[in-house]
């Protein structure tokens, strides 16, 4: 923020969106250049077959300047999709304390997270791009899936925990879309304990509960 | 299909898509003009200020015209989004046998449904195109509200009813996120009745399920 002195590189909830116009050249124009490289390389490539190497050489600098400024490819990526928040960390302090009220907890937090104006345009944004592309939609999950799916299916003790983290990521993001995205009323304006309250059992379903049955026999394939 | 005829006006699933081009002049270029008329207005007006007047004079057609072609303003809605099935069909056959395991069938008949390739890209399309815009946005929520929440909470005896259809409805669209849009694996390659087993009592739940509390105390409006 002052002078010429680089941004501190983990600083990255503060300064998360990157510096477009009417400063003069310096290191913050450094940062959103290689925002903009990942960008294009996570566009061309997909997630998982871009480097950090490989930023470095599109955005036309040296590699540890990257480093620099981003810890991890999953630093770039937030930075990318500009996440008002830090999974790494939001997602950590629900789980910590184990599977036991876990779906309350990530309920409580999902809400409050989404019900903030601020953060609530930008992770509209984000899922509206998502929706956009094949690309996009490849850039989502790869945040989703090792950022909050994965933690959370650490906790759960079961041999289906990748599936039930992502039903409960499946009711999170149909909460996104009803709430947030379409609006529908009167879900929209419910308050926040309201909307918990319905939504944290069903999460806690997902985390530990019983499925009457593994395989419900009766479903067909199509009709 | 055969010479002149126009199609019957009911028969709108078999050919919800408006012939575009490579044939001659008649009936079913009409229905397209009116088709894409009514898209025109939509976006102009939203769905719930467009009337089937209306829609006859931006197509430069007689309103009987309109009514030929389509029973109601849902039936253009409908074939605007190109939805590939009637759910003022589906759902009925679901809730006519009252609110007792409607969870299940709902389940058991949203994956059926969006298994199938052919619908499934087509849903798709129409899941994203309601995040490209809050107009899309508005025509994905006057069908959902109008067409499947409502007869839904009709069914559910409950003071809340249109709220707990609703987070059934979100639910469906968070599956459909992750399974159809997003694909997350394992989800994505699950067993249907995997899936039913698992969404189909979430469903029920919110259908008839006590709610331990109608609010969650703890719940922050925002952190």
């Amino acid at each position: 923020m002052v002078g010429d002195a680089p941004p501190s590189p983990r600083n990255t909830a503060a300064r998360r969106r990157p510096v477009r116009t009417g400063r003069r050249p310096g290191n913050p124009d450094t940062r959103a250049t290689i925002i903009a490289a990942a960008e294009s390389e996570f566009t061309a490539k997909g997630f998982d077959r871009v480097s950090m190497r490989g930023i470095a050489k599109v955005a036309g600098v040296d590699p540890a300047l990257v480093h620099h400024y981003f810890d991890s490819k999953d630093d770039v990526l937030l930075a990318t999709l500009d996440v008002p928040f830090d999974p790494r960390e939001v997602i950590p302090a629900m789980t910590r304390e184990g599977a036991e009220g876990l779906g309350l907890r990530i309920a409580r937090r999902f809400v409050s997270i989404w019900d903030d104006p601020d953060n609530q345009v930008r992770l509209v944004a984000i899922l509206r791009a998502s929706m956009s592309s094949d690309v996009a939609a490849d850039l989502l999950r790869s945040g989703l899936v090792r950022m909050i799916i994965t933690p959370i299916s650490d906790v759960i003790d079961a041999p289906d925990a990748v599936l039930r983290a992502q039903c409960v990521g499946s009711q999170l993001l149909g909460l996104a879309m009803a709430r947030y995205v379409l609006r529908l009323e009167p879900l929209a304006s419910a308050q926040p304990g309201v909307v918990v309250a319905q939504i944290g059992p069903t999460l806690q379903r997902y985390i530990d509960g019983h499925l009457p049955r593994g395989v419900d026999e009766s479903a067909q394939p199509a009709e």
